[in-house]
């Protein structure tokens, strides 16, 4: 369920991208218990007039291969899955495409349960 | 006051995309009570590396016509409003542009009534 | 912490979109309390069949240079802040890009304070 949108520089190969998207699923099977295939991400490449952040705030380096990702979830995780996951794609990020953990961001938006449809008209997490 | 973010496939003709904004705007009419002239929408075209999906969750057969749509709205309406809402948009959609309803992909965010501006910096929902 | 979308129609200069950016982060220092270097901001630029709008809700008149701005923050603002930034934005952004108020459309997102991580893998808010 979760919905991922990744915004990141323009010029970066597929590959790298693709690997970007390969370790957040991966993330998130393994700390927010998300089943298999239940993979949906955008990628959005910006040039530089368009992606701003700060070089510096928390004391983090960050630079110009920033990745702003921004997950929509359901709101049934705890404090620590969360950690989990930010800490995992850190991991993940950082083995491939060798992200740099400064140039990490992530934030998480929680919806309701029955505020997804994943086709056909329905809400299948809403019950009946 | 929904903003509404479209995702999909670069490559479909300008009067596909603005028939999923048409359908989108009359399934909240008709649902969500939504105002008239109400309407403020954003799509995102996106190449194929850019756009990732599960081909299969939950066993619905998507394909690369899937439409990611994602609504920003005050958090006021029931579960059945929302269970109302998918069915229309993916009954419209399916009639016009002719998405078959595997490829519509629905998911709410829901915010307070005093975290809208419309215009002249007013918080025009949040009374006095 | 705010992480700002701003999604435009295309064809504006690079110094244009830079004064949004500033107008944005200023009003957010003032009114939420926002630290030095808190920046994290996107652009979309779209082109007139992408970017769709109600051009008199609520007796607005928005043109073509309407500015859709979607902000996630924490939710720990109250509602006289709220007000407090949708004034702000909307002066400071009259004043350079001078865009018309009635063209500034604005949405807070709010999420809990442990759905940050700003690098290292780490919830910066969320405690020990």
């Amino acid at each position: 369920m979760p919905l991922t949108r990744i915004s990141l520089r323009a010029g970066k190969p597929e590959a790298y991208r693709q690997a970007i998207c390969d370790g957040l699923y991966r993330a998130m099977r393994e700390t927010f218990d998300v089943p298999e295939d239940d993979l949906f991400m955008t990628i959005s490449e910006l040039d530089a007039a368009n992606l701003h952040y700060g070089a510096s705030y928390l004391g983090v380096a960050r630079s110009d291969d920033l990745v702003l990702i921004q997950i929509t979830v359901s709101n049934t995780r705890t404090v620590d899955q969360k950690k989990a996951l930010f800490r995992r794609i850190a991991e993940l990020l950082s083995k491939n495409p060798s992200i740099r953990s400064e140039d990490v961001f992530i934030n998480l938006v929680e919806v309701a349960k029955e505020n997804w449809s994943f086709g056909h008209g329905l809400a299948q997490y809403a019950g009946n």
